[in-house]
């Protein structure tokens, strides 16, 4: 694991914070920042694939709707900011990675309600590379993932900052050799895996996941997938079920920006199907790559 | 509402980060902070009167309690953090008026499950007067109060930075007139105050606040308050009740580390008992105020 303090920074990458591009290693914001001391803040992260940003312009949708909904405003134009990123992406000599975006209410003296005249949002951005192999190695192989209670607050459906629930939940994926967890709320449904959206495939073939509400988050990949199985005349079912139901399936799979429809060959150590990545799973990745590459 | 950025401080303010005293303005933390990214932080509030910090033994506590729950170390002994502590008050000259501290897991590249190797936490502290005469109006005036759905995680008896759910109850008081939400759970039983303690007083005259469990923050001055009330023989119901009993109550008040016994007159536009501030408010502020000064 890759650690650092201010004064060690990881060499030569650059951050974008509040109008600046700095060395990683220097780029803070301030200890009064509200997505420091009230977690005020939003974030939307973007798959680098070949030197392209993938579903910009969704995620970026979907950042102005987190923002609306905490009546916060764009830190600037969405034309400067996609300028900002491609440079961003540029000066890290990024081809394949991740972009990971945050925009907080500001800076102010600490006072909990959204003030009537606020301060200036506070725009973060970095990048970095990801070998392209690691993912490939999760389609090729799949990947365990666990069952865990979904802890996280009544509004999932906004991407903010307060992901302790969900790291706690990766922890305990991570401890039992899984990667994801599926979060299991109070009635026994599964709604999404802590960072990912969660598919599962029914003893019928139906692919089946979480309908939209404030229970899950609106998956910026999950809903291209879905345009994509549409226009290709796959049928999606969007309803609750059970992780019983899950674990019964023949094929599960996760999605997220930073992978389409990877295969989950075991959910508490409860093989699914015949515990090998499965040809539903690996056709929607295929209608996914096809649409995103579409519109590139 | 006073705003800044990191070049427009407060004239004379020093924050304390990380091993170092830094003027206000430039106190800042790495943007890969896990407080940052992913609210993996706690803190505490101190209450300063006259030069002292109020129950400061009892939130070190907390502090380590809520560090516990959450992995996390501490990120010096308790000697040493009460003399940082005691130091930065003095250099900004805080007589009355609040220490805020918040301890994160530290930077390192984002990454959701709890490292095995972890890094350095981060501590910040910060300092500032405020003047008496603002809490002595709430305790002569009472405040109004409105009831709002508890929408934060499932775990609100650590004390993090998880404060979104929190800060949007108070917006929704402040934008009713009032100062404070009082929270009410799926049940439809009250939990307690965006960022205080909640007491109702029935008609037999009997106090009564919500049982300790995952659903509350185990307030310190709600714990120094019981003892106090234990000693000096009055009688506190811990139980759940709704927000009807709350406002068919004869009085209701908050506590919390900046206010002990704050008189609730009204909640969402009904008065609570004759509408003033009520003699057994009045006598757990004292009772408080005794206990907590016997501690010096």
């Amino acid at each position: 694991m890759k650690k650092w303090s201010a004064s060690r920074a990881p060499a030569g990458r650059i951050a974008y914070v509040d109008g600046r591009y700095l060395p990683h290693g220097q780029a803070s914001v301030h200890i009064e920042d509200r997505g420091v001391q009230f977690a005020d803040a939003v974030y939307e992260a973007f798959n680098i694939v070949g030197g392209r940003m993938l579903d910009r312009e969704e995620h970026l949708d979907r950042l102005e709707r987190s923002l609306r909904e905490l009546e916060m405003g764009m830190p600037m134009g969405r034309a400067a900011l996609a300028l900002v990123m491609a440079e961003l992406l540029r000066r890290n000599r990024v081809q394949d990675g991740l972009l990971y975006l945050q925009v907080s209410r500001g800076a102010m003296r600490r006072d909990h309600p959204i003030p009537d005249d606020p301060p200036r949002p506070t725009l973060i951005l970095t990048a970095r590379s990801i070998a392209p192999a690691l993912l490939a190695a999760k389609y090729r192989d799949g990947v365990k993932a666990i069952t865990a209670p979904d802890q996280r607050w009544a509004r999932r459906d906004i991407k903010t900052t307060q992901l302790l629930p969900n790291l706690l939940a990766r922890t305990k994926a991570k401890r039992a050799g899984a990667l994801e967890a599926v979060l299991v709320d109070d009635d026994g449904f599964v709604t999404e895996g802590a960072v990912t959206s969660f598919w599962m495939v029914d003893q019928g073939g139906n692919i089946v996941t979480r309908d939209l509400s404030h229970a899950i988050l609106p998956g910026v990949t999950r809903r291209v997938i879905l345009e994509a199985a549409a226009e290709a005349q796959v049928s999606v079912i969007e309803r609750k079920f059970t992780a019983a139901e899950a674990k019964a399936g023949r094929e599960a799979f996760l999605s997220s920006a930073s992978g389409a429809a990877v295969p989950v060959v075991a959910i508490d150590g409860v093989k699914i199907g015949d515990g090998q990545p499965g040809p539903v799973t690996r056709r929607i990745r295929e209608l996914y790559a096809r649409k995103a590459g579409s519109r590139s």
